[in-house]
């Protein structure tokens, strides 16, 4: 905890004539890389934090202290000009309330009422056109029998909502493992079968509130057990797939209605490409845009949600990887910085998160001309990070 | 001014096991862009500031209120670990008394003695080798008449101490001119020949307690009326003129015992590289590092007074051009943003300062294959920030 008290809405009497003030649902790493950003547009951001102790608070003096609640939604809302999220575990009603009452919220409540909503993607989604696997809402054990009797086993089961970072979803052999879900999860289960993936790809669209957007390039992403470890540029994949990505990925913005940035998650699948899933936010597969794109993730963010001009997507560099600092037990990543800034060409962002076990605690980018050279220059940063080294300040 | 209270030295109970507390002389715009590196490395910054409207204290949390004086200096060190400076104009005295009393000063108060002394800058680094231009420290006309007998007109006199952007230096055509400055500038005034300059370029050195260091790319600088305007890379100069800038930029950095960046001025006349002027902080010259190198002038600068591992300085990308955005009037750039992020490809950088004529409120770096177009998209982003067009907030 830091001694500054929050102070919602009181831009001083030399506060500038500049953008207006974005209020953020969160105080994670998302809005921390939002920060230098804002900074150098002179966007006023008013991140809403549970306490001091956020990644935010500790480097930002503007916050409003509150959870993602009617209470503490309205409090952002009073305190700010354009309300935004950095993650979608949001009061939608509340939400929804300030937009009628004319409070601009971008995201609107109705896109990330898609974005938490599996089912919901895969209907609104599906009938707009976009391949999505096949799946099912089912609630007991004859659904999942007709289910398998098509598609087979073993079956993926996803809870509708709430899952991420591998939480929610559970890979099943068998109908007993299956059974155990529906019992351990209560509600219906989004049934998918378990596809031969390829690649797994993310698209970023950047999406202002008129329709003009800007796609970012196609990123492939490297996942263990749910958990993103590491994003690649560019994706190893084929021109039509790149181009297919890159044309789903502006379906969906324009379908779901997207403002700001809108991470689209994709399967390649018997060289097909196919929607995964949604964000509607900046995500982790784009935190190699702060130093591979002209303009970053968290930059046409905020320009999108403050409806101003976007900035070039496109990478300025042949390749970049991105590699996860995820927990490993107590080890902390603050007290290794000296042995992973001797690994030389990489980048590393620590996001100042207590360690623990599996946790995302920072990330490392490198670039350069290969992509190969680049992921291993990433990896040995991000493995010194949480290394079995003793641990030794600078 | 905020409404936050400073909290110097008040690390909560959750502080990390990271780095030190880095303590900075001043709150402008180079302290700005330490912010966010010294976020990702998790560095507890402590920037001394004169009141709560200095462009860090608007986005940054942890600020110390004073000047660099004796009172202000002795409180900084009193809530940092090590104590560095964003400008040469500091109490040299109580810089001194600190380091005698075993607190880390980098650069040291030596260093910066040299830094702030034009005439001992030409004595130290002429006496090491360093070709510098001819020069006289003169206080009479007798003295102006001999150097002028050797050099000829017109004459170039600047301030030993204190001159900046242009301020303390004087071009002089005869002997009545220069009685008028000599009359108007109390103390003694360094002489040089007005140089047939072909180019001016910088090179930027990140250095280590130990000397470790490592040399940026060699930048060529605009300058109009002694106020820098474009910062280009690469140079356009020979290979050998290259080598031989970042050849004399380390030897300048050994001769003065730098530690942080040292910003190298120079010049070329006649083929040959000479010295300039040197700036023992991050400089306007190495704004461009932001985006066009691996690691930022303004991250290798907080890695060496940290003496952590140093960053890899070379370009990721082939050019790149920085413009100021110069203050024109009282036209404000934060109300011009939307213009200027119309031009596209290039990074805008603004300070948050109140609009003053000549006053560096902000730049625009752009990044490409080539020198000129980078160049012209960044004058074009510049030029719309203080541009006559109607000011609309975004």
């Amino acid at each position: 905890m830091t001694a500054e008290p929050s102070t919602p809405a009181t831009p001083g009497p030399h506060a500038p004539a500049g953008p207006a003030v974005v209020g953020v649902v969160g105080g994670g790493q998302l809005v921390r890389m939002m920060l230098p950003e804002a900074a150098r547009l002179t966007v006023p951001l008013r991140p809403l934090v549970r306490d001091h102790d956020e990644p935010v608070a500790r480097v930002h003096p503007h916050v409003v202290v509150g959870g993602p609640d009617d209470e503490g939604l309205r409090r952002l809302a009073a305190a700010c000009d354009v309300l935004t999220v950095e993650h979608e575990l949001v009061d939608l009603d509340t939400l929804r309330a300030l937009e009628d009452a004319g409070h601009p919220v971008r995201p609107s409540a109705a896109t990330l009422g898609i974005a938490v909503d599996k089912v919901r993607q895969r209907e609104v989604l599906g009938a707009a056109g976009v391949p999505v696997p096949p799946w099912s809402l089912v609630t007991s054990m004859d659904e999942v029998e007709a289910f398998a009797a098509e598609h087979g086993w073993p079956l993926v089961a996803k809870a509708p909502r709430g899952g991420y970072d591998g939480r929610g979803v559970w890979f099943v052999d068998g109908p007993g493992q299956l059974e155990e879900v529906l019992t351990a999860a209560p509600g219906p289960l989004l049934l998918e079968p378990a596809l031969a993936i390829e690649r797994e790809l993310a698209v970023l669209v950047a999406r202002r509130p008129g329709g003009q957007h800007v796609v970012y390039p196609t990123v492939e992403t490297v996942q263990v057990g749910g958990i993103c470890h590491e994003v690649l540029l560019p994706a190893d994949i084929t021109p039509e797939q790149d181009r297919r990505a890159g044309q789903l990925a502006e379906l969906v913005a324009d379908t779901v209605g997207s403002v700001g940035i809108l991470a689209v998650e994709l399967f390649v699948v018997d060289g097909q490409v196919l929607l995964n899933e949604l964000a509607a936010r900046p995500h982790n597969s784009g935190h190699l845009t702060i130093e591979a794109s002209v303009t970053s993730q968290f930059e046409n963010h905020l320009r999108a949600v403050l409806d101003l001009p976007l900035g070039d997507p496109a990478a300025r560099v042949p390749a970049a990887a991105m590699v996860n600092v995820l927990g490993v037990g107590e080890r902390d990543p603050r007290a290794r910085l000296a042995s992973a800034l001797a690994e030389g060409c990489a980048n590393v962002h620590l996001y100042d998160k207590a360690p623990r076990d599996g946790r995302k605690l920072g990330h490392v980018t490198a670039t350069g001309p290969d992509r190969a050279v680049a992921a291993e220059q990433a990896r040995r940063a991000a493995a010194a990070l949480t290394g079995p080294e003793q641990e030794t300040a600078g």
